[in-house]
């Protein structure tokens, strides 16, 4: 299941490091290193320990890829819209399409599952750094790495002896400066409660993505259940459905995806000259592919839908990332940063030439990232032949030698999102399959070894008609009889899936040990010495590129100057009347337009402020103050795209949808009066 | 027709310039200026001027964008199979598909016009940089790109009178440091007399292409004709059916395209920065878009495939480009010969600081980059529109004040192009021209005045169905009447793609003379003072940019090393039966599998040689020393992509399609019995 959208699907984000140390609103922080000082600086507050211990407890991270939070005390969680649209098409059918006409749960009792969906809350940090760096010792190469993820295995697996409501997960922070034990509460069974139209939701569709005045509905409440009634959540952030005020201070707590801010000029080098233009053209192809079979029926444009969405938000940040790092000003700050913490940490013996060591591992990858890039073809159903392949193979071992993601630690969540039940879409899992097996070869060449290897003598079409035509792996019933028959039962499958992904294991298995040997280890090596170096020249302002973990982010309500105009801070519900259009995606949605008359038109719509975040971000909760929430972040504005590498508190922006318009929807718009009474904290 | 893939979607290639001088096989020299010097240096022998002259006159350019040669007395023309394909396409029908089954006109009555080509023979160049450097005087800006292109217009209308027979086309070479008047004999009635199957002309599809070993039969003949009869053609070349020998030197002579050796340091940025990612991108989602809509049915397989052909060669261009320009040794290479002229260019202070000059320029082309290159939608029926508007307006303008594509000289090709039938095909119109629109969007944003007039409240796709539905530019004689018609006929027009190119026009004259303005007024003469420098600095071993007119290149038949393997010259008819798969594109063809025991699998296939050429130059004679024809260039190897900006002998190869493989196709494949004689001089 690597190289999933989920992550990229959702909003990116960015800050600008003129050094390397944080500057203004920038950073991604920690809940155990927030920068209170430093915040109390520029606003004359900060939050306590109190304030930040409650509002941790609130937090929720969802394992498709997004952020959340509790808003009741019975387990009622806001998030996007654009985070449960994979939900809602999975429980779509021809006749009852969720996406279009929205959901809402007339009781609790109709709240519907989504499947793979896992809600999970921070229970406890701690450090591990010397435990796991003890076990790497002097090792180097693929046995450094070997260590490390032996070791990693371990603390996971005894941090968290009950599997079925904890989860363990050590983050490498800092590149392998630090490595810290994260404990989660988790909670497997997700419900959808309420979510409006998708035109509504995504108005302006992908031309307004990461613009901003904008004009979505991005928002909806999930429920968390367990043993099938809905959890208490006595830790939960009060909902204040009021509009923000310019200025005022606000946090977005949630769990960014990844940042490369700590990359050094090499690193970037390879993303600039190898990496993005792969990117652009194969996920510009894909997005091709998808718009013109989309046109043929308005069912394939439904089903389609989530998969278009996903790859056109990927693209946008992709093209984002090329023209931070083809814009000279924006690479002359990344490399003075670099050249300052260079100069800062001259005469330190200690730590040798890490952007040397750096520049020889990016060098080696280059050798090898093609063919890396594309051993594992893309689609969910080989996702769950590869999954079955290995899971069968790696449970047979010792938990310390297991592939990463087949640990005694992340096998339940694994195992959930191979067996939940969910929706298999053949025309899109073979145009999904045709056209990665097609860019392998491209970029491969027709005559390269692996490329025979993965095609054999078939056409890259051919061989996905094939592969999914006579698969039975969308039966999860099979999928469970191959999970529960381990390796014998894969060895005897004659599902051509599965014999595929057999096929392939070998060579992506050593491609892994390669990269792991020629770039991850150093790498990793070097980067825990820079980590040193740059908290010896910046201190603690120092924060660690984001990881798909728990970050406070803090900052205020402010637009920005674009080509010399002021950008207004907010909207209102009344501008989409003003904006729509009649042809998609600015359609007005059909129960705007209905209830038109009874809408307060002067509702904050979507609002912007100057938050540090990154896709994964999606759906955090954007907290004042006072601890109540305000908002859902959903996007950031166009300059953000280049928060991958860098932030600019001039610029980057936090795009935000209002509590007050959620209210708003909840009441005119898409009623849902028990979800209202439960906010306002009635009692059912 | 402005941005047309004729050019980009022949094949591109390479040298690479240490300096701006010459080296080794690099060059792509006019007839004027052939380094019969340096060749000899080289090659211990040179063409002298006979030589020359003979060559010249038999070598064809045909304005489809590719280059040809005769090779009988009677108008036979030897090219690329993929430089007639889109004839073969608009002459097929459902039932009768010339493009997957080729052609053999029974006889020549039966030979059959391709639409919209013209083959044009250059008989005279002559200087006339005094004449328009004068007429420019000291004007700048859009002032002097006017003075310019009227005296253009009118040397062009001076020097052909007889504009049925000839056709005048002043050139300029180091982008502004010369201009040479061409006089070509130009033929507007040309026929397709044979053409090999799809399969085995483009055997290896898209992923062979760039690249060799090579088993493609990408040969075609045409012929000239006038008043109904095939031309007399005693100036063409003496066919020779014959295997290269390794090392022999070989001349390629064709209109190789465009080449961009002569950018500065800042305009290559731009393309690396600006042009190039949107380009990537933009032309992957077409292809994508193309793939999914042609595997719908076998017709639309069959409608779309010459549009997927260009875009995919011409994306793979552009990824090669972008190749180049990302890889630090090829930049540095062109850093250095730009600081070696910088050197030895010191203290002339004539020269100014042409690179300041085109600094600035660059700049302000950053601003109006993307509003030009999206205001013209991609469509041949907008293409209709577009011209027919334009010559409408332009023709009431005296000669040399109207735009250069509507003077006296061009507009009898452009009348030809507008008014010779050629079926449309409307899904195929639809889908680029919702395309262009869709990435017009996209790159100005929603809000943007120019997609405000480009889309009104439209969304791309339905308004590319409206104009595509509605409009009658597909009927040749609507189009004849609105040209005949003139202003008062376009003005009277209800059609709605009339109105739409109407709507656009004054948007694009205006960015247009924001170009000639800011762009290409300033850069012409920076140019032409840096071309001064150029000759200072290196003498008669300077060549210009191409210009997709004739030149000529020398070289010989050789292989290169590839990753420390020797990668043969040459292949034989017998490797394509040991190549092929059974899928498609590497499925053999019916008509070798058919004749396999008959065939001569010895014969030489297709060669390679060390020739610097580009898109254009598909088609191209590769003559031998004794000047006869022994191939066709029709491709250049994987290095040679970067050809755009600079040529490696080490790397770059020319691609052959050899005769001696013709003549057994001829002979053995797809007989042809008559041609056979006739290329062998037998009178008939």
């Amino acid at each position: 299941m690597r190289h999933s959208l989920a992550l990229a699907a959702s909003a990116a984000f960015s800050l600008f490091a003129l050094s390397s140390a944080a500057r203004a609103d920038e950073g991604m922080w920690t809940f155990d290193a927030f920068p209170a000082e430093q915040m109390r600086a520029g606003y004359g507050w900060a939050p306590d320990q109190a304030w930040l211990d409650k509002v941790r407890a609130s937090a929720v991270r969802l394992t498709g890829g997004c952020s959340a939070s509790f808003v009741s005390d019975a387990g009622l969680i806001l998030t996007n819209h654009h985070c449960v649209v994979s939900c809602l098409q999975d429980l779509s059918t021809g006749s009852s399409d969720l996406v279009a006409n929205g959901f809402t749960a007339a009781a609790r009792n109709a709240e519907r599952k989504c499947p793979g969906q896992q809600a999970e809350v921070v229970t406890a940090i701690s450090d591990v750094t010397n435990d796991v760096q003890r076990a790497i010792g002097n090792a180097t190469g693929e046995a450094a790495v070997k260590a490390r993820d032996a070791r990693i295995a371990e603390i996971e697996k005894a941090g968290c002896a009950d599997t079925a409501r904890t989860r363990c997960q050590v983050v490498r922070l800092y590149g392998g400066g630090q490595y810290k034990l994260y404990t989660y509460r988790k909670y497997d069974d997700v419900r959808i409660a309420w979510a409006p139209e998708f035109a509504a939701a995504f108005f302006g569709g992908d031309p307004d993505n990461f613009n901003f005045p904008r004009y979505a509905l991005d928002a909806a409440f999930l429920r968390a259940y367990e043993n099938g009634r809905p959890v208490a959540s006595p830790s939960h952030l009060k909902w204040n459905p009021r509009a923000p005020v310019d200025g005022e201070a606000t946090f977005v707590v949630g769990n960014p995806g990844s940042t490369q801010r700590l990359l050094t000029q090499d690193q970037l080098a390879f993303q600039r000259e190898v990496a993005l233009p792969i990117t652009l053209a194969t996920y510009s192809e894909l997005r091709g592919r998808l718009l013109s079979a989309m046109a043929q029926t308005p069912e394939k444009a439904r089903e389609g839908a989530d998969a278009l969405f996903g790859v056109e938000n990927s693209l946008k940040v992709f093209i984002g990332r090329v023209k931070a790092l083809n814009d000279p000003a924006f690479t002359a700050k990344l490399a003075a940063a670099e050249a300052d913490l260079k100069q800062r940490s001259a005469g330190n013996a200690a730590l040798g030439n890490p952007w040397a060591e750096i520049a020889q591992a990016v060098s080696a990858y280059r050798d090898i990232y093609v063919p890396y890039r594309f051993i594992t073809p893309q689609s969910d159903l080989y996702g769950y032949a590869e999954a079955l392949v290995r899971a069968a193979e790696e449970r047979t071992k010792p938990n310390g030698e297991r592939l990463p993601g087949y640990t005694d630690s992340a096998l339940p969540l694994l195992e959930k999102q191979v067996l939940d039940a969910k929706p298999i879409t053949p025309w899109l899992e073979e145009l999904t399959l045709g056209w990665s097996l097609s860019k392998a070869r491209e970029y491969l060449g027709a005559d390269d070894p692996q490329t025979r290897l993965m095609l054999g003598r078939d056409s890259p079409e051919g061989l996905a008609k094939q592969l999914v035509s006579g698969t039975r792996l969308a039966d999860p019933a099979y999928r469970k009889q191959l999970w529960d028959g381990g390796a014998a039962a894969i060895a005897a499958s004659n599902d051509p899936m599965i014999q595929y992904a057999r096929r392939l294991d070998a060579r992506d298995r050593e491609l892994t040990r390669l990269f792991n040997e020629r770039y991850d280890a150093p790498v990793t090596a070097a980067q825990a010495r820079l980590a040193t170096a740059r908290f010896g020249a910046y201190g603690a302002t120092v924060y660690p590129d984001a990881t798909f973990t728990l970050r406070i982010s803090y900052g205020k309500v402010a637009g920005w100057t674009e080509r010399g105009q002021q950008v207004p801070t907010r909207t209102t519900l009344g501008g989409a009347f003003e904006r729509a259009t009649g042809a998609d995606p600015f359609k007005l949605p059909a129960a705007f337009a209905g209830n038109e008359a009874r809408i307060d038109k002067a509702t904050t719509y979507d609002f912007v402020t100057t938050n540090d975040i990154i896709g994964g971000n999606s759906g955090s909760p954007v907290i004042d103050s006072a601890g109540t929430v305000i908002g859902a972040a959903f996007d950031g504005n166009i300059h953000s795209l280049g928060g991958n590498y860098g932030y600019d508190a001039n610029l980057n922006r936090t795009v935000v949808v209002s509590t007050a318009a959620v209210q708003e929807a909840l009441e005119t718009i898409y009623p849902a009066p028990a979800l209202v009474a439960e906010l306002k904290g009635k009692r059912r």
